[in-house]
């Protein structure tokens, strides 16, 4: 078991090398003036022999590695200590997994969900169904996990078989079982800014940017990729009155993406193309996370170049960084899952009852 | 009646008067470049004594002028036919409306719903509730209206009485009968990029832009304001594949907004605050939309401030631009479902229901 496979919340392949292989060096970077560089749309290159650069010429100097293994580690520990809180009280957060066929990937990722779930104190709900189920047959067992007070959360492992509608059987979980977010009511509820469970991708950045003190309102962000389970919630979360954050969203049809990094504070690279972000696309002292994955004959490479570290102040590498948070995530949505049903059962009943009740 | 009350799609006011009272004067502006004028974070103010500026200085030169009251005339006319076609197979559509007390602005608004729908043949279906109804009644009549074949989508008017909670109410809506688009279920698909109800007044400002040749794909927008009703759903909607827009979402906790503007093709004043987009910010040649309205003794004030026409190649004013498209939306919303479910109807039953069928 050399490396860990795991999968981004729609079960899109993602491959993460384990710490141990690259043992996180994280080297104290000197934090350069990010006011004295955001003077043009001129990156590292330029600036190096420009006059009207202000500071002490740069030398090469490293950013400090952001360790997502480290963070994910402590959240871990603090999801120990809320599962033993809850057991107090007599409850066991359970998270479900519904795996459909025989894909070796699919079946791997699931055993590396259960795997986390055990190590911090989750129960494992797995069900297992043959490739040529019916979606009748799936949507039973999504009803039987949405009825099943044991389970906290469930995911259904994506890709589904071909003869199944993704949408339908996806939208059949209830909101309020969905643990990877990405519920259309779940969604709808960050773009209303209400609560809700929030895709594990997104809110592991987030987290990974608050443990390591990367100011986040006011700051100015450039987001690159649109997808549903990174680009576009990132960007909803960013922008809620909570984060008020500053957030350029481009795309493969950005015209100059580079214009848009070379200004921002934090750049997140969820596009998919390797070595997309070079290091003149930075501004110095810059965060830099690298979120999109490309596996190659070399290697898995990330979508940020990794000379970045020379001009960035804070970055991820292609892996050990969002890749551990987006599975802490998973587990931290199951525990809040269950705490919120614990809630709700105590005092009566569901607020929304309450209201119901009241009007 | 020299001036017609509207509201926004969360019945917050926002007053529109009548082009009669300022008649649209669409002068035919010279469009500048806008690659000239993109080379630096320098506004026009800049601009107009720079020696770098290499195209002739500039002379007063007045932006042509967006108008939504025609845009939104052709759309009526266009929704009038299909409203024929829909009446030859046997169906006419139908809005409905909840009106809960006797708020003289919501009353209003309504009023003026229903004036739009019979000018383009809708149904009007209204339902009105005296202000010390129960919630429980008042979701009585929205699962009412869910069932009612007549009706193909409604609202319900805000602000309800505070003795109500207003989520609960909203989310009892059918999805598929939201006429405003605001289901937390419509917004989720919205991320997701799947069919369904998108809300009026984002959908309007895509449409202006459309109809007066305002390109969308690659090109940068900022977007002001960052509301659940106005800028979260227009900065995904101009993210999506099918539009492909780069955007920029600032805010009031944005450091510099005149730094994002100045190098936009297309600014959405989206914010509230009255003539927060002077001259200087917007890049000569650019399209300025004003959405937010401020009201003040000497009138209504736009978030635009009117010598934007100075520089701009084309612009809306502070009425008579998006405004109209939000009410012509509205309409065209429920024409949308109701031609939905005459399509669903026809062969043999629901695309859901026939996609569970064959699982």
């Amino acid at each position: 078991m050399h490396r860990s496979l795991e999968s981004d919340a729609a079960g899109r392949s993602i491959v993460q090398f384990p710490p141990a292989r690259d043992p996180a060096t994280v080297v104290a970077g000197r934090r350069r003036s990010a006011t004295a560089a955001s003077a043009g749309p001129a990156g590292r290159r330029e600036h190096a022999g420009d006059e009207r650069q202000t500071n002490p010429p740069m030398t090469t100097c490293a950013a400090t590695l952001i360790d997502g293994n480290l963070a994910a580690e402590e959240i871990k520990e603090e999801l120990r200590a809320r599962v033993e809180r809850l057991a107090a009280s007599g409850v066991r957060p359970g998270l479900g997994t519904i795996l459909v066929g025989d894909d070796p990937g699919s079946r791997s990722y699931v055993r590396g969900k259960h795997r986390d779930c055990a190590d911090v104190g989750i129960e494992s709900i797995r069900r297992e169904l043959p490739a040529d189920s019916t979606q009748k047959e799936v949507l039973r067992v999504v009803r039987e996990l949405n009825e099943d007070p044991a389970c906290s959360g469930f995911i259904v492992q994506l890709p589904l078989p071909p003869h199944m509608d993704m949408r339908v059987v996806l939208q059949a979980i209830d909101p309020d079982k969905d643990a990877d977010g990405l519920h259309p009511v779940n969604l709808g509820r960050l773009v209303l800014d209400q609560p809700g469970t929030v895709p594990c991708t997104p809110q592991g950045i987030l987290e990974l940017l608050r443990r390591n003190e990367v100011p986040i309102t006011g700051a100015q962000f450039c987001v690159i990729g649109c997808g549903t389970t990174v680009g576009r919630p990132l960007g909803l979360m960013l922008t809620r009155v909570t984060e008020h954050a500053t957030v350029t969203m481009c795309h493969e049809a950005t015209v100059d993406v580079a214009a848009h990094t070379r200004v921002a504070d934090v750049v997140i690279a969820a596009a998919g193309v390797a070595h997309l972000v070079k290091p003149y696309w930075v501004k110095p002292g810059a965060t830099v996370l690298s979120v999109g994955i490309t596996r190659t004959v070399e290697g898995i490479l990330g979508d940020v170049h990794p000379d970045v570290e020379g001009v960035a102040g804070k970055w991820t590498r292609a892996t050990g960084g969002v890749g551990p948070m987006t599975r802490a995530m998973l587990l931290r949505n199951v525990v809040d899952l269950a705490e919120r049903r614990a809630e709700q059962d105590r005092p009566s009943r569901s607020h929304a009852d309450a209201v119901e009740h009241a009007g």
